[in-house]
């Protein structure tokens, strides 16, 4: 099983490291990743090993980010519900997505006794209007006190009363997602924006792309900021290759792109094969592959 | 430790799926790829275990391919001296060259008791010449009973006479190297041939890349088939790049690329961030490299 908590801070080394750490102490855990961004002030974490290690690493994390992050000082470019924003758990070759479904039920009723609304998303969700993410997160951390006195707003587990300092907690379970950003080379919020737009399924893009466009005031640039939820249906390539096209039309280039976290090597098959024309690549090709 | 000999037969079938059983029954090993071209009319393995097994693998495999395939009907694209042509020992990772080199010498002292005669290349080269395969091979099978009487064509194991059935056989160390063909949209073999000529070191192309121009008559191409000694030097993407720049200017489109074989993960690196853009993308952002 992988787990991947996004926690509300990017900016205090000291608070990722101590997180960092804990995680690296629990047995039967490997900390495959720990990926920092100021600009959104937000850091995933991204581990695995057995479920039960898993579920009882991630209760432990949970306990210690609410402790060290307060809310009611969080800024950041990047929409959030709370200290301990998303927690998805992610089943790896072989595993069952019920698997992952009940680790995200179990650390639900958890988090829910450590006094943090909880809801539930993706595959976990108890109600198809949950399954979205995004929908579950709109008005972010500053609508949340109004929105759980509605009923639309109820928690899946846990007070329905506003926690100021950890906000809410929204736990799932879903496929691999890879985080993937393209940084544009203006300061233009608006072409970001719009080129979000463009590649986005909300809006008439992809398939399987969440975007959103991103200041990134450090680097002096904009970013198109993405989850692409499922990279055999939608592959990396097909919406750089997009953002390019319509970044051009506005004489903007592409600056870089970055990956949060971590991808599975099958994600690379259709970039290699697309742009060296490999047809036949796949990661049977690899000779790791062959030795897991 | 990896062993990847390369076969001069390519088109019976039978053949080569008695070689590969053959590999698939010795304990220890993994045979993990058998790529065959008919036009080349050679077939190439890879299979990985401890030293040990891996060397007696490569005995019996030698053996067995001595029997069944005989030069003197022998055909194809692809330079060759012999039936087994070439052996190459590859130390994966954590392994010391020497005992690659340990193993082209103990295997050449056994392939000699067959009555063929051995050249030592690369790293198990007993002499500068004979480190480069392409210096090795010249002439090829058709001149070998020449060049075995001179004093510059004596083998460096094995009797000094000419085997027609087995021709000679060629063996070594290095490390992992990349067999990566692209193939051209035209039927005129010298637009390979320049194109190899442009791209390939020893004409003052990319240190890391050996390179022929080669027709596929098959598939009514043409194709630049490369050899990748070093893909740290020279990554992929920018040889392939170069191909299609040069390929341009005769207005000729590249249709497609090959990986003869394996490539390591740690190959597809540079391929990843140049097109990408993902400038600090490494294997370690693949979530397998983490699980071996």
């Amino acid at each position: 099983m992988e787990c991947v908590p996004n926690v509300s801070e990017g900016r205090r080394r000291e608070t990722v490291e101590e997180l960092a750490s804990l995680l690296r102490a629990v047995p039967g855990i490997s900390l495959l990743d720990t990926s920092s961004d100021a600009d959104h002030n937000r850091t995933v974490f991204t581990y695995v090993g057995e479920p039960e290690a898993v579920l009882q690493a991630t209760e432990a994390f949970c306990r210690r980010a609410f402790d060290l992050v307060d809310m009611t000082l969080h800024t950041g470019g990047h929409p959030r519900l709370g200290a301990v924003d998303v927690v998805p758990f992610v089943p790896l070759r072989g595993m069952e997505m019920t698997e992952a479904v009940d680790c995200a039920h179990r650390l639900g009723q958890i988090v829910a006794e450590m006094g943090v609304p909880v809801y539930f998303y993706e595959e976990a969700a108890l109600s198809p209007e949950r399954r979205n993410l995004a929908e579950v997160r709109r008005g972010e951390y500053e609508g949340l006190r109004e929105r759980l006195t509605e009923s639309s707003g109820r928690p899946d587990a846990g007070p329905a009363t506003f926690n100021p300092r950890s906000g809410a907690c929204i736990i799932g379970a879903r496929r691999p997602l890879i985080a993937f950003n393209v940084n544009l080379g203006t300061t233009d919020l608006d072409i970001a924006q719009r080129i979000a737009r463009a590649v986005r399924h909300s809006s008439g893009g992809f398939r399987a792309v969440k975007a959103m466009g991103v200041e990134l005031k450090e680097l002096n640039v904009v970013q198109v900021s993405m989850n692409l939820t499922d990279y055999t249906q939608t592959p990396i390539h097909r919406v750089v290759e997009a953002i390019r096209s319509e970044a051009a039309r506005y004489g903007v280039p592409v600056v870089g792109s970055e990956l949060v976290g971590l991808a599975p090597l099958e994600a690379l098959d259709e970039v290699v094969r697309y742009y060296l024309q490999l047809h036949d690549f796949s990661s049977a090709k690899i000779i790791e592959s062959h030795l897991l």
